[in-house]
């Protein structure tokens, strides 16, 4: 089977992305190659535990590692500081050193916190990222953005830490719910949008994409390679988000608006994304920087994955707009959008008209039948 | 009044240390040529922010920026995540961004906290040191290290977050607590021991060293820029500490025990490095490493500062060396000790024979009369 490998280049800390089925069992191995200690520490939950953590572990200590666990419950709610202590003591207990290692395998929640105790423990150890959701392969686990959430926002508490390796095996979604392989789905059609003109294309050409069980090896190993290849592009060019990287954050501008405002359950990750990414079209339809018809092609594209486009009912316009204001990205009081230009291209400015933002977010919200 | 600018140059982030008697009223206008917000949070304690908070927020407003202040408890028992969750609190209430400035306005604690905070809010925004003890100048300022305590182990949470700037007024170790002066002098003595014999001969021919009142401004300045500038080649070196900056850690290693048995409170940071200093030379003497009359120097220099040189009667040998193993410096279970070989030369080793260690920290705990 075809495997792929993607390098991100930084000034300091580069790394590489493997991407290949049935590399899991490979894991220690793939470490060996690294320059680290001998103590690993691997961090997951136990939904993911119960599926693979035997053989991780095994594969760990087939290699020489003397790996322990630690397991935090299942998500969004429990990236806290609180779960970060607790995984601080295991840390203590377990005697890691300067040059020991955390190993998150999880989806995003798993590997914010992992990363962020590996940038604050011992003033930073070694991480490496092991995503088995979607939306964790082809974002979270690359580019070193880890954190917890705070009461008021989500990752305000954070660092940038980058992984030593990233390892993502196509083979462990099968085990993925449906409405996390959606929710990653828009991270994928994200980088369609905003950098990669063929991937959306690719996407367009696929019959259904609602599911696992519809996207046969291939395009699957080309959903991963060409999302993986975009963000490591962008993180290269930019790794601090001084510029360029903020372009990532399409659709999530919104997004953390509707996830925060409905308490992080109702809507997951990519289905705020999703949503956010429809609002951001349309408000860029609206200020004529972008063709409606194209931006009638994302949203179709996002209602082929079986994603929600419209905002929850018992969110207001207002409540939204106001919620940008708690918004990381925010700069001198000013909210920045990113709204797309053309398929493959989006640009970045902080010039949108409130009145014209409403419009559209009132357009949005949805109608209770 | 002579003044002096060092300069730590790093593979990204380099920064300048000014030291000049009457800066600290000139702050707002030394932060405008760094490229930072309007946005500047001052954090401090309650003791130093009455001596120095008004004049220091008046310097701020004056060159155009938004000063707000957050105060923190003093001590080193508040040198915890709690207090970072306050911090992260009034930044959040402060709307600070990505752009904006944390300045710490204090020792050691309020800088390693403030460091940490900066490094961990929205992953990492400016942050800029103004220390006002002599420790705090000579060493915890420089070189980016920040942290907080974990109740098994002090800075074992933290990151490495290099300052935009330092500003040091030694005007202000007028108002500095004599004890807190010493605790500086061990700091300013461990640089001549492993770095500086220049500066060790300089404190050598100084009559009195007890007490800022017989320490000239000429021989202050002579004390500042020597030892940043020996903290800050070193850190230049080696950012990290992959290697060359641990010899920065002399006298703590069986200092941090010292420290930590005792509470954080009976002897503070300096007193123990001074005793760590004086256990490790003998180290080195037993072991044949160190001339034992240029041990007795330092010996005699530490005493000179009215600094205490013996081990706590409470304690045990065995309690300090089994207390060695949760260190940060560990390296493969093995503790690692400096140890000096001539006067401004040291050698890092994890090569210690037990049973040494045991009769040499066993001799030098204090006989109750």
């Amino acid at each position: 089977m075809t495997s792929s490998n993607i390098r991100v280049n930084l000034p300091q800390n580069s790394y590489d992305i493997a991407i290949a089925p049935g590399s899991l069992s490979q894991l220690g191995n793939s470490l060996s190659e690294l320059n680290i200690g001998k103590k690993v520490l691997l961090v997951s939950n136990s939904t993911i535990f119960k599926h693979y953590g035997e053989q991780t572990i095994n594969s760990l200590q087939d290699a020489g590692f003397e790996a322990c666990y630690h397991l935090i419950p299942a998500g969004e709610r429990h990236k806290t500081p609180a779960s970060i202590r607790k995984l601080y003591d295991t840390a203590l207990k377990n005697r890691l050193e300067r040059s020991s290692t955390l190993i998150a395998l999880g989806g995003g929640v798993i590997g914010d916190m992992t990363g962020f105790a590996a940038a604050t423990w011992l003033r930073g150890i070694n991480f490496v990222q092991v995503p088995t959701s979607l939306l964790a392969m082809v974002d979270a686990a690359i580019g070193g953005k880890t954190g917890v959430n705070h009461p008021r926002g989500k990752n305000l508490i954070g660092a940038f830490h980058q992984p030593k390796r990233v390892l993502i095996d196509p083979q462990v979604l099968t085990t993925l719910p449906a409405r996390e392989f959606r929710a990653g789905m828009a991270e994928v059609i994200k980088y369609g949008v905003i950098w990669d003109t063929e991937l959306f294309e690719r996407l367009e050409a696929a019959k259904r994409l609602d599911s696992l069980r519809y996207v046969d090896p291939e395009l699957l190993q080309t959903i991963l390679a060409r999302s993986v290849q975009a963000k490591a592009d962008v993180v290269s060019k930019d790794e601090k988000e001084a510029g360029l990287r903020a372009i990532l954050n399409y659709g999530h501008t919104i997004g953390h608006g509707v996830e925060s405002l409905t308490g992080y359950r109702l809507v997951n990750h990519g289905e705020a994304v999703g949503i956010g990414m429809v609002v951001a079209g349309e408000l860029a339809a609206a200020m004529e920087m972008w063709q409606p018809d194209e931006a009638q092609r994302q949203n179709a594209l996002i209602e082929k994955t079986g994603l929600p486009t419209q905002i929850p009912s018992m969110l207001t316009a207002r409540a939204i707009a106001d919620s940008l204001k708690n918004d990381k990205k925010v700069k001198a009081g000013k909210v920045r959008f990113i709204l797309p230009t053309h398929i493959g291209s989006v640009t970045i400015t902080d010039d949108v008209n409130p009145d014209i933002l409403h419009e559209v977010l009132q357009k949005n919200i949805q109608k209770t039948p």
